[in-house]
């Protein structure tokens, strides 16, 4: 390791530990209403900390919904210029109960940050904001660095691409460099090639017009909440197979050789379900744990809501039921044409009666990087450098929606260095983000820009 | 009707309003933890009512949850008895933004008293109230009257069996009168002479130990929300039969005389879609709607909840589904078997991914009056000389669980003078109660007690 990196690192550590815990306090939820002002107040932050670790230019970017923070660090506008993508705003925390620390209290047990935002996204985007300074303070910054932080990734990015497409000169780059991923492990290191695309709607499902006594009416009026379900029930056959017509037509089916690849990466079924609490693995039949949430789409029911969910009993049959549903897709599919294949399909399973409304909340295109791209073998190379091993090219389950828009607008590709692991309960309670891998990542980074340059 | 009753209610009839209103200030809903003191506050305000409308004694018993008021007026004990059931106690308002105006500050709009409780069963026990007071206040009652006000009806009476079988001799009557159900319409007075039993569950589906990211463990973990969603789905077939064994061993099954006698109360179809908003009925093939809600048993789903609920969209994928599921009951099944059936029923059809828990809310046995009974009959009587029609015998849909407790443990039959309708929007928002039923109610309740003691 370049010896004035690490030696800045290390005597700076601590107060880059202490930055991100300070950040990790702001309750940063995009999703809702009452947390506006947070939102304007984690921005303001992600601005300063830019300027302080050497950013010339740092503008905060209104947008319909929350503000976008651009900085840049240009040393000469004809060197290689890295994007850096991030972002601040971070999931709800509830079920609040199961926290064994305030989410937003962030309390260090046995070398890991427990707090919402943690891994996704502030840590991981902190990670790159520390890399600045340290390439700065040490006078070592060999290529142009912008960044492009947003506060609406958990929310589905929805004025990131009007930005984007009005600022494509401010925005322009050789590459995007984002670490909003996992890899395998600090000893297995491994970069994500792909990301899932997502389609997540909300179902409505309305039967009588107001709520009824289940005695007097039970029986002879449709109850939504067993329609719903179904309706639920008839998404998956037997074999866990997606029965809606037209779902899996534009699947880019992985080739053997892939699968292989795939398959070489390590998996532990025992640790795997020790971990998770559960007795059976579940999946489409015909695929592997990696492949069900790597090469195959997906529907899973996000939420579900519906008559009387309080203490105690009450004898109601309801008017209404809900659900919060999301697809994961996959290379070729598009987050339109499966938003509306889904609609139709819930509409037209819906029985007379009862009226079924949905809407879309949010949607996002699955992305695929190229292993021979210099973005990939700059990340490669980098990760060698502070992980001594090769990493692992896999595909991660999760969505980044925003990645085809970057290579659409830009007509750049996207490289994803993630340090998180799969394990860090990202979008649940008792997120986390291990020290070590904070850590690394601030090590690693730095290299990923000097090699970049230097194949470019 | 009766010169002397009829002036003193006429005289008397704003009061009699106003005093139901205040009644219907106290939210005492039993099922809530936080509405305890209101719960305590509501049985002194029924005490201090039965003092002023003539009872010689009224005590509040307390009990392991909320307390029992008991009131009686004795005026020689060897003329026939009737104990007068009700309750104090109503269901939660929620959803309360569905709500016209407060579900405790009731409203009177066309007529109508809208608030919870108006109907079920405030209003219909305060009929009563008001009926001791004609009575004692125009010195014309006959016989002994005695009230039994509990404040745990809506949660299943769980202590109300304890206190009966420790005061039989206290208890002690001829007939137990209930208002606590409904009729057909102030120009089709009928009397229920069946209610359905229940079985009241709430099922907790466990998959994974935490929430988990829906993108990186989706499509590979079982979610509980779709397995609680197949297992629901699986209850009925597609001729909405239910399909648990056993389910309907014990159904005595009506005659084709119950089922042509059935028939003969009024039922307009295309009204009660239009009621209830709805396009199509739904029920058990090969029963009519009355019979669906009358002499066949139900499954119906009153709550479901799992995963992320709140605004926005969050891609989980949960720990937990929950549901609320309820059995209606008609003879011969009891409530402790069909319990027994439907807890081992999902318990046997959960797939090994996930863990199921299943608790008894509270259960209630079917109960049928004779029409060849005393009670019945002159209940029957009463009404004919206040409606000026006799009543049609029907079978509601509802529950009183106490009933078969009562019979039990007194040896005594149970009779219904249900004043509500159907569509009192009991149990749901916008609970509401006609004054004219209400004064109609406290007008008949009078010649109930007449004809009762001349015919024993």
């Amino acid at each position: 390791m370049i010896q004035v990196w690490k030696d800045y690192q290390e005597k700076n550590k601590d107060r880059f530990l202490n930055e991100l815990l300070e950040l990790l306090r702001i309750p940063s939820v995009s999703a809702k209403s009452e947390n506006k002002e947070d939102m304007k107040r984690c921005a303001e932050a992600v601005k300063q900390r830019l300027l302080e670790a050497g950013a010339d230019k740092v503008d905060i970017y209104p947008t319909d919904g929350h503000p976008i923070v651009y900085g840049e660090k240009i040393i000469d506008p004809s060197k290689p210029t890295v994007l850096v993508y991030g972002h601040y705003d971070v999931q709800p925390a509830e079920p609040l109960e199961l926290w064994k620390s305030g989410p937003f209290d962030p309390t260090i047990i046995d070398g890991k940050i427990f707090a919402r935002g943690s891994c996704d996204d502030k840590g991981q985007m902190y990670m790159h904001i520390k890399a600045l300074e340290i390439l700065t303070q040490t006078n070592t910054l060999e290529n142009n660095i912008k960044f492009c932080i947003e506060g609406e990734e958990e929310v589905g990015s929805p004025n990131l691409g009007k930005f984007v497409s009005a600022n494509k000169e401010l925005l322009k780059a050789d590459c995007v460099l984002i670490s909003d991923s996992a890899m395998i492990s600090l000893d297995t290191p491994s970069i994500d090639i792909g990301v899932r695309g997502l389609s997540y709607i909300e179902v409505e499902v309305t039967g009588p017009n107001r709520d009824l006594h289940s005695g007097v009416y039970g029986g002879a009026v449709a109850n939504p909440i067993t329609i719903l379900a179904k309706m639920i029930a008839s998404l998956h056959d037997e074999n866990n197979h997606i029965t809606i017509p037209g779902f899996y037509d534009d699947v880019a089916v992985a080739t053997a050789e892939e699968r292989e690849l795939m398959a070489r990466a390590p998996f532990d079924e025992t640790e795997f379900k020790t971990d998770l609490g559960i007795k059976q693995l579940w999946g489409e039949e015909g695929f592997t744990t990696n492949e069900r949430t790597g090469i195959r789409p997906t529907i899973e029911l996000n939420g579900i809501w519906g008559g009387y969910i309080g203490e105690g009993a009450k004898t109601v049959l309801p008017s209404k039921a809900f659900a919060k549903i999301s697809a994961r897709l996959v290379p070729n599919q598009t987050s339109a044409k499966i938003t509306e294949i889904l609609i139709n399909h819930l509409q037209k399973i819906a029985p007379a009666n009862v009226t079924v409304n949905a809407k879309l909340h949010h949607g996002g295109e699955p992305y695929m990087t190229p292993i021979d791209s210099t973005a990939y073998k700059a990340a490669a190379k980098a990760m060698e450098a502070t992980f001594g091993k090769t990493p692992i090219p896999v595909r991660g389950g999760g969505s980044i929606p925003i990645c085809s828009l970057f290579e659409k607008e830009l007509g750049i590709k996207i490289v994803f260095m993630g340090f998180g692991l799969d394990s860090d309960n990202l979008h649940s309670p008792n997120e986390k983000f291990d020290i070590a891998n904070f850590y690394k990542g601030i090590e690693t980074i730095p290299y990923f820009h000097k090699f970049f340059t230097e194949m470019k």
